[in-house]
């Protein structure tokens, strides 16, 4: 007899959307706490889903002539200190080698929180012509940052990620660079994991620490908050000259190259469960998905029914999906229930009658849309419900971005348009750091990004009354 | 005209192996030294390399039912200390976190040297109950141990590897688990990067600290050295008891499972360089080689030779070989010889005569032999030669393996023999570790593994000149 194991609850995201996030990262088996406070572990599915991520944005990026290398993960404090932005950006969240084995070490060591000194040292030491530029390198590994409250994939004390390091021979190729990954992230994000972005430029108050130009690209979650999707920074040639990378130009002097570094990492993670999730549990992108469709036999104790499943499962494998069958004694309800949870974005299923009759269902997990479906029929069909999935999760993400942007023309009005509805809050802004600071005290709100796609909303900052140099949007952010 | 551009020598191995091996490592642009003593970078081409290894092995590990995870890589001092012979082998190596931003930490936490605690502590708060057993994982990471000599991927601070980890109900599960991967080294390395290897079993000496039994895949460098490949250890219930991983068992009553690791690193690129490389450079076997096939077009200024060489290496990208085309204006003897340097297995040769007569030449990188190739049999053949070159590369690596075993029935002899040829020196064994401390003092050799295909040589150790247990290799490693 089937047993009756109960799928356990999450919160409502509507009672308490933190709660709900915290249960599905838990509950999905995506994560759990590690002993060490602050760090976390990911579980086979939470990292199969960065397998998938990493697979694609990998691809992307040597599309575009990147090359991964490796550095060392420790960075003598000496080496870290030479540019002097970014070492007080990070200096407060540098966890410190200072023991070797029984031996104090003369230098104490930091975890890499970011590796541009280390990029800038190998380049001083190897870089010496024009004809070697530019240099296109990218590294995958972890990070530590020492943060006081964390929350799995969002701050975590260390978290995964790639950074690309690039150096150019001028000024106006790295600044070309900067923008085409940050369009690579912007496809990546649309295209891959249906998180549509705004694509824009931080503020200096927001930007990278010893950046001279940091881009990002902005995402809205259920609850309206916004979160940084991933970025990508011009460094001029600040750090060239901090570190001494030089190179001898077409002029057959030494020059500074120009550098940029760009970086995503586990965190996109925690965008796609705030942006896809729902009350039932995760909800995948299929082009991330570790199990695309899951196939579930019905009444699988009578004659043929475990066979044909093998038999459809076979074929999807076969036509290159990630499939799996769930052949356990569980009841319907339960793995129903369960494959919800796991946010799987086709569910098959095949009963005795169905196999008679030489079809099979199909069901969306983004609606719950049953499709009949001829077994001829079935890679065709899955690749249709599949890309069906992928479009009404973008669709729906775009919808709620679309509809949580508001205008406001005085600073009490966006403080009231958060109050009232969350979201983006776009105005004009005079560039001053003052009614930056002055938006975040009243209105609680972090300026995100000045868009690409600039519009006119008028003529002054409504923070100062000033002539406006641009328009931005503000908001409340993870 | 062609620029003259030196293709920089590199020291002959009959002259200076180690010297020979270092150059390599740095000409073939694989590896360079980090600022941080006792650090390296992996530079693109050798971490291209790693990829392939990890591409190749991540598969092979996924086909049996492992799944990848990502552990903390801080282990706090008291978890890393309750396996107390664990903690003896690996605590003179280890790198330590004191502080975390400005603040000193409670507890000191240590950099990874291996997860075996980490898993174990996770394990202690997650598993339940027998149906969820085996749990079958799998990390790609970096490890520190903080060596006192180093050298370029075969000992080095921070290092590169797999570390797989596995639990299971009962002894026999665990124990053919191990064995399972150990044959799976076996495999990748003979397959995949063609070195032959002798599978066995550690002596209690050699073996990983903590483990019941360790076994290894060892092979046999040119210069006739040792080398460990990878290891897979067998940990009974020792560290379950330690770190009090328990589950509920069919019977009902709470039981301990038994535990699996096994092991393989970024020094199996050493071994690579030292199996195959010759003193033209770096020899890679086309399994894992970033680049198999180089196309050199001959007299490129001379109309329809670009375009040429470009249709081949569009038509070998399409047929799925990873290609390149050097269309710099550097000279063809340049060339020839830095793709050697790299080990490119195949090269391509294109001029205007053969691209006329509808032709190329095909270059081993192993013997130099040329093959000329009618271009509509391009891919074909280009097929078959990387396969020659990969089977060549066994052999070759294979006749130095057996050629350099020799058998001894004394200590005199051991001693003798790795005198005059180096090699495995194979004699029987009373088990006693006086006898093999004697060995490493008076020969010089360390025990290097007790074949699991045995031998009968006699009947008693030649050491100690009591009853012989075992036939063992005696070798001195890497």
């Amino acid at each position: 007899m089937a047993k009756e194991k109960k799928v356990e609850q999450i919160t409502d995201m509507e009672v308490d959307f933190a709660q709900w996030y915290t249960d599905i990262c838990r509950k999905a088996e995506l994560v759990e706490y590690a002993s060490v406070k602050g760090f976390t572990i990911l579980r086979p599915y939470g990292y199969a889903i960065w397998e998938n991520m990493q697979r694609i944005m990998d691809g992307m990026f040597k599309e575009t002539g990147h090359e991964n290398v490796a550095m060392p993960v420790l960075i003598p404090e000496s080496l870290l200190k030479k540019e002097g932005e970014l070492v007080n950006g990070f200096a407060p969240e540098v966890a410190w080698v200072t023991h070797g084995g029984s031996e104090k070490l003369e230098e104490r060591l930091a975890f890499r929180p970011t590796s541009e000194t280390m990029f800038c040292d190998f380049w001083s030491n190897n870089l010496q012509t024009y004809r070697e530029l530019p240099m296109l390198y990218n590294q995958w590994c972890s990070v530590i940052r020492w943060e006081k409250t964390t929350r799995p994939f969002l701050r975590s004390r260390e978290f995964w990620w790639q950074e690309g390091h690039t150096i150019h021979e001028t000024a106006e190729e790295a600044q070309a660079e900067t923008m085409q990954q940050l369009q690579c992230y912007a496809d990546f994000f649309e295209n891959v994991l249906a998180i549509p972005v705004v694509p824009g430029r931080k503020t200096d108050k927001e930007k990278f620490a010893g950046a001279e130009a940091t881009y990002t690209v902005e995402c809205m979650m259920k609850d309206r908050k916004a979160l940084q999707g991933a970025t990508s920074h011009y460094f001029g040639d600040k750090f060239s000259r901090a570190y001494n990378v030089t190179f001898t130009g077409r002029d057959n002097k030494l020059q500074y190259p120009f550098q940029t570094s760009w970086g995503s990492t586990t965190r996109m993670i925690g965008a796609v469960i705030m942006t896809h999730g729902d009350n039932n549990g995760l909800v995948l992108p299929p082009k991330i998905a570790p199990v695309q469709i899951i196939v579930l036999p019905i009444a699988q104790h009578k004659p043929g029914v475990l066979e044909g499943a093998a038999a459809l499962e076979a074929r999807l494998k076969q036509a290159g999906f990630r499939v799996k069958t769930d052949k356990s004694d569980n009841s319907m309800g339960w793995k129903c229930a369960q494959y919800e949870m796991k946010g799987v974005p086709v569910r098959v299923e095949c009963g005795p009658r169905d196999l008679e009759n030489g079809q099979c269902i199909l069901v969306r997990r983004t609606d719950g849309e049953k499709i009949p479906c001829k077994l001829e029929d079935l890679e065709a069909e899955a690749a249709k419900q599949l890309e069906i999935v992928q479009q009404q999760m973008f669709d729906k993400a775009k919808k709620n971005l679309e509809e949580n942007i508001y205008e406001a023309h005085s600073l009490e009005e966006a403080k009231q348009l958060q109050a009232e509805h969350g979201g983006f809050i776009k105005t004009m802004w005079c560039g001053d750091l003052a009614c930056e600071l002055k938006m975040k005290e009243e209105a609680g709100m972090s300026s995100r990004c000045m868009p690409l796609k600039q519009e006119r909303l008028g003529d002054v900052c409504p923070i100062c009354g000033k002539p406006a140099k641009t328009m931005i949007y503000w908001g409340i952010a993870y």
